[in-house]
């Protein structure tokens, strides 16, 4: 928290990450008031949803968290640029429980497709912020530190760049089918989670 | 949070636990409208269902935390499979307020089986996750410091084999009588949560 | 966060006293449907008890965080015991929400007496814990740095006894006259948040 | 966060402002009942306020977030005054998510000038505690590392004068014209997130 001049930067994000991460939980409601006949087991299932859309959330926000920590092993410096990018990307990630309770309660409705519009467009927003953020610093190596692991930039330059159209793709089915469009951020989200290769030492 | 490989998925889910034991609070429900004649008294007394999930769901998240930081100074090494399951384990902790939430408010009811299973499914995901976190990290010492206290390492399988096996029990309970069950969560909490042996320095 | 056997302790710590005091100004109600002829200028002056609970439990909360920080510069080794009154406490601070809840919205109604009685009770356990985790640190120095400071240890023994005592004279007052209590409770906050004599750099 | 003497206030300061922005999202409200005849999305774009209200606060804490490091950058001791002018300063960080919601709900009622003049005020409290802060910690370098960079505490001096003023015209704004109060915040908080100038290795 010292020796870095990036680590205040990390060390707020970090905050903001695992507070928004952990806020996802209140958009699992309880049943109130049961209509008769109806069991607490089943109130509970038809919001099947909500379920789905908390996972895909955590999942998500826990591979941008990841992320995040990848790049700024590789960052050294810290500029204006850098902070705005970062909080623009901080107010998305803030952002995702708002979306997450949207689709958790249109999708049955007549409001699904909206809902899977904004829960989407929120991916892609995040998508394009981290483009920027890591563009800031790596392009002519501004503010990397210049001892780091070259083939870990390329790495990363070439995975951020699938990122905009993967979700885009997304919020294009979104208008299509809802449920291809969440199944897609799912599948997305368990994708980037699950280990790629085993990277013994390099994983954060 | 700089010299060890870890140290940054300790923070991060330091931060995860400190929040969702803290958004406990948000379960506890002021009562608002009084039927005539009620005092508020009475009106609190009879939530008490809720002040007893509270106080478990605190003091199990607090032996969490203190459990998963005691794995935490004998991992040396992160890799994907470890983010992974620390991730899963994570979000386990995170929903933690919303089985509470159930219990507290259903208990009296006819759903409060539904919630107790729910409650106790909660627990056992969670020592499940515990144990795949730790076998990742242990199996063959696979991310284990090759110097760390060997005693410890066989303290915490022995244990752990137990977590599943003490919260199933509580689940099986919740079948048939869910106070039972309840007290048993109660019981296992502040069993763990109470001093074993005085371990001068070696407590976290 | 390497260096001191405590440091994960308070570093957990913070973050659960950083949470619940934040979590106060969920407390703060937007009124929703104002009454006819009302404006939201005097919809929300009517809510003054609940702008004095918040500052009584915000000022507290930070009184508290300053004071355990105070104690743990003193504190060189964590023990179970340690543990298990450091998370009672911490489970006091995360509670405080609730009765500041409960006194902002029933203040005026017939359940004042009964949220003020909750609202100091909650205080006197905090200042029961506190000298209970003391106590557990600092009676025959089990805990403390040899080398700590001996005023420093003296000082603390001598104003951790006045607590439960002072919340008390609170908690028997709210039995008697709700305003008065609460009125004596911030008059505590503001005392111990005002800088007592200039004390450079052993403040935190 | 062993080092410096006023690492714990940065910590603590860095979790309040985390928690406080991370908040904000719960301004955001899902449509509940929709009328008949009305889209989720007409729902959504009819609550535009609260989209600007939110941008606004969020930028607005962010910018103070980096406020506070650059100050605390150049702050190498504390004392009971410090401590305490922070605390009233973390109050009104805390208190944002409040009058945001206020502005959110009540912009288009017959409230608006009300909650602008609540939000702008919050700002107004915001500024003078940053001077205050400032003022104890920098004039006659009471608490200020005497090496530290003299062009940013005379920086820092010039801008901070300008906030209470600033802010005060959105606040007088608000009793004529509420959409243009809310516009100078927004452009405000908007005008400070930008690059400056490019500083490299300064920011935070």
């Amino acid at each position: 928290m010292a020796a870095s001049e990036t680590a205040r930067i990390e060390a707020f994000s970090d905050g903001v990450f695992a507070i928004a991460i952990t806020l996802l939980v209140l958009d699992l409601k309880v049943p109130k008031e049961l209509e008769p006949g109806r069991s607490l087991a089943s109130a509970l299932m038809v919001q099947w949803p909500a379920y789905l859309a908390f996972v895909t959330s955590f999942l998500t926000i826990l591979v941008m968290w990841v992320n995040h920590h990848r790049m700024f092993t590789l960052i050294e410096r810290a500029d204006d640029r850098l902070l705005l990018f970062n909080g623009l990307l901080l107010m998305g990630v803030t952002l995702v429980p708002f979306p997450t309770s949207l689709v958790a309660e249109h999708f049955h409705l007549a409001g699904g497709p909206t809902a899977a519009i904004v829960f989407n467009g929120t991916f892609v927003y995040l998508a394009v912020c981290f483009n920027l953020l890591w563009r800031t610093a790596a392009v002519g190596d501004r503010l990397l530190n210049p001892q780091c692991d070259r083939a870990a930039v390329r790495g990363i330059f070439e995975s951020y760049r699938w990122g905009p159209f993967l979700y885009g793709l997304g919020l294009a089915l979104a208008f299509v089918n809802v449920g291809a469009s969440l199944a897609l951020n799912l599948g997305l989200a368990i994708f980037f989670a699950l280990p790629q290769r085993e990277r013994k030492g390099s994983a954060v």
